[in-house]
């Protein structure tokens, strides 16, 4: 059967730096050439970063990526490349529009073109805003094997071009992604990847991007299935990677051009090309690297908050960050976060202690700061905070709320003074039922745990000082900061939970909410209190516009509080009944 | 020839105000049944209010909308108006998802229903994201007519169910719509309704909603063109009415249910309903009242600012607003909006001066509370800045960000003491730019200029003083404000033009880089200087976070910096050359 080894580079792309995205191609496929691989496949727009949002509706964007693809494919036959096959995910433009594109190149030149057709429509995804989509199946022989090519929702979709190419005949698909991470999203992904690899009959080749894009992160968990649905190669979460199959499949020797598979779209028009009608000469197949074992449900978690984190601060030119240490937990785990994801020395911990703040807050900053050995300073926000009291007479929530927003002011001085990244440290809870300070701690450029619910934040503080533990380091995060009741300290003796109902009801309450977008009759069937679901519910949908003002954060579920859950600021629907 | 009283129901919906929104069409209705209408036609989704976004995804508020207008029928009988025919846009959910749809209503049922065919996915609209496309095309005999209905972008796309619609035959086509403002937009508008009609062969009744929906403003401009394209009625923009229509038109006794126009694309079912298979015995038609003056440009846009404010603060809950007052020509402006949409005793200005703000800037803040008769204090911000800049040292840019912070702080603390609304004072020239300070005069929650290029708010001041000239008024803003160099006064001696190019060449520049979408070379082309080009893109392609956490404002462009431009914040494209 003909050999073919196989090169997935599992990639962080930078979005717009087309320059340096080419850069990034043409190194790693040396380093694939230098290992004998003879397919070389890059994630879904890997040239232009994904997703471009409406940058794909610029015409000089898009002909700048067409541009570097051509001048890539001749920079790799230049680097002594271009006997391979190179499968490239880019952005192009023809007269229906932008496409989400991935082209074969082979000896200097772009040999045939592929354009994604199922369009992603919902949660985070706007493909049917950008792009055209596509109906062309190009196939290339190659070392006698013919392979076939879908990007990403071509595979999440029933009919369409998988079952096109199964149709026609392929011995090997491949599939570059930008699927970004979910919790337990690989209970979905790997079965359908070993689904498709079936339903066409041939190994599937799923490369996804690594690292992050504003609020998404990519985990990569790019994987290799064969014909029969099981999985051979996979390549880790959250690290760039370069995994290497070692091929030897039955060659179909297809030659049908004809599908006819889903009536009432357009048919696909098949491409064969011939590149290299005969196999390889046999070869000895590199060792087969075991599979990575699967992390545990809170590493994932930490592993995908870390990266979000690191490439926010690093690719928008960010080297420090500061916030303030209050000594709860969200700070506390957003200051491990900060120091796993940029190191401890680039961390400005600040506590801002006011006339309100309790002992134990300011001696559990800096303890957080020690264990973590960062930087660490205090600045007490009394005298400000008096003079704003005493000339504009506050009271009540006004008086409350100056505090948070003198420590807002205080941190985007030290940010204006030094450089640093503010984050904002409000978890997903706290958003969801608007407990939070516009202009106060909702400052920031970045808010690490915006998706983490409160019960998980302290479940992943637990995690993350046992994992210390297992390590033989200090665990990072005060003892007392996880046990202590919280507080946002902004009236004497204030707890959470004077206002807000237990957090491990609350959490329950609004993954039904938001998550599972159930509705207050659903609730109360679940066995929720009534009182406790409406004033849950009146709180989530008044805080719209909170919600709207906070900083981007990583993305964990499908329904995080990001720029992809649309929903009018001006909105007088109410779920809970009169 | 039959003849009909038509009315088209110009309203002010709310999102989510299912029952409210239920009341008025209620109401409404009465009103036109008391007038002799046979037909009143509401525009797009008024029952739910537009655009719903993703609420549209909730499946109890999609039943709630569909209770809803079943009970709606019900109250129209039970009012008297069962007798007349209803058309009513809602919210619906069957199998294939949820559906932008219109419903005939008569009689206390609901005798058929359209769905929206064509779904704008681009600009503000997302409607491939929620519905599913119909293909049923209802056409409705009455009183020996035969009534067809599309709905808004129907008639925006050629072919389609407006083809399909005049292939077929009917006598009177109705077109509820929900169709933002923007400058200029009848020019596309008037011939596309009056094309249309031509197109179906038969009088087009278009009617669009009117008032405000967080950025989004609906001028209204209902209108009714004959089969021949001829207007022979309208509403006015920026208000609600009712307008009244006797049409007297052939009928053509059409029988025909078969359509096949649209190769490719599921055919349309065409039901057939008789309700009133004879004509109305003849009656004296009402006097065709004369159609309004069109609104001057600067008018049509200060008629949509005014708009947005007021729908946004009352919508919103607000009662009075703030802000501050500098003695600029953009605060002034805001002030002056902000009086004409609310009344001048809603309007509290505080002036914030501190050390480095100018005598002119005090003087011409308090002459513009006088003109405008709202109320005024002055807040000076010397002592706050004071205490942070001994407390942190801040120099420079720090210094200078923590005044306009302090006059934010200030600001929402008045806000939590009294419930004001907090302007925003920006305009798009400034946002384009990223010349303001985030938390500082970023705070807000609405800004009714930030789609207003700098030089339109001068145009717009002139305008607003001469109108009020007039009329024989006070103008509201002060001459100075108008005529004196543009400065932040956040350091000695300040103005705009140390930092940026003159405003009437960079508006230009803007216009053709966002509006235009125009990339480096085609802005060179049109013979810009390359360094003021490159410059200017530069500022603007790094200002997308400050943007991103501007408050909400009135879209008048197609291309305002609101939350339809959807751009990556982390984003290394530069259109610059090297």
């Amino acid at each position: 059967m003909p050999q073919l080894r196989t090169a997935l580079a599992q990639v962080n792309a930078s979005v717009g730096d087309v320059a340096g995205n080419s850069a990034m191609i043409l190194d790693w496929t040396r380093k694939a050439v230098a290992e004998g691989a003879h397919l070389v496949v890059f994630p879904e727009l890997v040239l232009s970063g994904y997703p471009v949002e409406d940058l794909a509706l610029r015409k000089s964007f898009a002909a700048a990526n067409r541009a570097e693809l051509e001048e890539l494919a001749g920079k790799l036959r230049a680097a002594g490349c271009g006997d391979a096959l190179v499968v490239v995910g880019h952005l192009e433009r023809d007269d229906s529009g932008p496409r989400n594109a991935a082209s074969f190149l082979h000896g200097g030149e772009v040999v045939a073109t592929y354009h994604k057709h199922y369009l992603p429509n919902y949660g985070v995804f706007d493909e049917a805003r950008y792009f055209a989509p596509g109906s062309r199946l190009p196939i290339v022989r190659w070392h006698g094997l013919d392979i076939g090519v879908v990007i990403c929702e071509d595979i999440w979709q029933n009919g369409g071009p998988v079952a096109a190419l199964g149709e026609v005949g392929v011995d090997v698909l491949v599939c570059p992604n930008g699927s970004p991470y979910e919790r337990a999203k690989d209970d979905q992904r790997t079965p359908l990847v070993t689904g498709r690899a079936v339903e066409a009959g041939a190994p599937m080749l799923y490369v996804n991007l690594v690292g992050a894009q504003d609020e998404l992160v990519f985990d990569g968990d790019s994987m290799v299935s064969d014909a029969e649905g099981r999985i051979v190669a996979r390549a880790p979460q959250f690290a760039e990677h370069l995994l290497f199959t070692d091929l030897d499949v039955p060659a179909g020797g297809y030659t049908s051009t004809t599908v006819e598979v889903d009536p009432g779209r357009p048919a696909f028009e098949v491409q064969r090309i011939v590149l290299a009608p005969d196999p390889l000469p046999g070869y000895e197949p590199l060792p087969e690297p075991p599979l990575p074992e699967p992390l545990s449900e809170p590493a994932e978690v930490w592993g995908a908050l870390v990266t979000g984190l690191r490439d926010y601060a690093h690719k928008n030119g960010f080297r420090t960050i500061t916030f303030g240490f209050s000594g709860g937990i969200d700070s506390a785990v957003c200051a491990a976060l900060a120091a796993d994801a940029l190191g401890p020395d680039a961390l400005h911990g600040v506590s801002l202690p006011s006339t309100h703040s309790s002992e134990h807050s300011r001696s559990d900053a800096s303890e957080l700061a020690e264990r973590l050995g960062c930087h660490f300073q205090v600045q007490p926000i009394a005298e400000m905070v008096e003079v704003f009291d005493r000339q504009l007479e506050l009271t009540g929530l006004a008086a409350e709320n100056v505090q948070a927003r003198a420590r807002g002011v205080t941190l985007m001085a030290l940010s204006n003074l030094h450089g640093h990244l503010v984050l904002a440290t409000g978890n997903k809870t706290e958003l969801a039922v608007g407990y939070s300070t516009i202009y106060g701690d909702a400052v920031g450029g970045f808010a690490p745990i915006k998706d983490v619910p409160k019960t998980l934040v302290w479940e992943l503080a637990r995690w993350r000082n046992a994992e210390a533990e297992k390590r033989g380091e200090v665990p990072p995060i005060p003892e007392n900061s996880i046990s202590k009741a919280p507080s946002a300290e902004l009236r004497p003796d204030q707890v959470d939970q004077d206002t807000l109902p237990p957090y491990e009801i609350l959490d329950v309450v609004l993954d039904g909410y938001v998550e599972g977008d159930l509705g207050y009759a659903d609730l109360l069937a679940r066995g929720y209190d009534a009182e406790l679901v409406e004033r849950v519910l009146q709180l989530v949908d008044r805080a719209e516009y909170k919600r709207r003002q906070y900083p981007p954060g990583t993305k964990i579920t499908f329904k995080a509080f990001g720029r992809d859950r649309r929903l009018p600021i001006t909105n007088r629907w109410r779920e809970v009944k009169p």
